[in-house]
């Protein structure tokens, strides 16, 4: 089968390819450490702080915060349990749904989440946006949208 | 703290980081899935096959295979230790470094890795390149170099 059809990645795609997953992993791994570092928790549990902060009530559906984050649910729950013994995320039955569940930011939470997020806003401003420029950022939220839209054309996108 | 001195992202940068978080993420998740149900290994260890397959007499000191994978020694030697149970690789000691130790592809790596490229090629060509304009992807890779030199200068550019 080599060979035969496969349309190979010429030197330059071979570059781009490895250009992007050595930043993109890189920037994650990055900001993943200055995270742990300054403030205690990995970045994926700063996403599922930051999501409920904004939603009303600081609660939501656990099958719509998987769809916020791109994550799935079993992973989700597993976060979503040591949030729980953090005391930073409270879980409760769905009132509407018997089935679901809803998360809901606790005020230790929310204060974990304002004591984050300078630091960590300025990892992202540091590592990513004052590296570009405004050209360039302008590229990047195009070409990311185009590929995020590719992958899953019902994402939210906010 | 809060909002002293921190420079907040504005919309526009929200929705670019939102964006360019969904894209690597969504992006890396899914060539992993499918190297593993098409492959049977994850896209790290595709990735350490890669280089190996690429190095004279396909062996690699565990030192460079690191550097090159930007990744950490660790991380590199769980994933080693896996691949050598697979008898895709075999690790031996240094002939001029008596602390040092070398990865070596094994034929049975090799036709592994081979098997396996068709498709993760493929892959790469329909989620990310297929997705983008000439334009876009040479802005991608102007972009991601210069995000992967601000974070690791030494890195090797291959």
């Amino acid at each position: 089968m080599i060979g035969v059809m496969t349309r190979w990645l010429d030197p330059d795609e071979q570059r781009t390819w490895r250009a992007f997953l050595t930043a993109s992993r890189g920037l994650m791994e990055t900001l993943d450490r200055e995270l742990q570092r300054d403030a205690g928790m990995p970045h994926a549990y700063y996403e599922i702080l930051v999501r409920l902060s904004e939603a009303p009530g600081r609660r939501l559906r656990m099958s719509e915060l998987a769809k916020l984050n791109s994550s799935s649910r079993s992973r989700l729950s597993h976060a979503a349990a040591r949030l729980e013994e953090s005391g930073w995320v409270r879980r409760e039955s769905c009132p509407t749904d018997r089935r679901g569940q809803v998360a809901v930011l606790t005020e230790a939470g929310f204060q974990a989440l304002a004591a984050a997020a300078p630091g960590h806003v300025e990892g992202v401003r540091r590592h990513l946006f004052d590296q570009l420029s405004p050209a360039e950022i302008d590229q990047l939220r195009r070409i990311s949208e185009a590929l995020a839209d590719h992958l899953d054309p019902d994402r939210p996108t906010t």
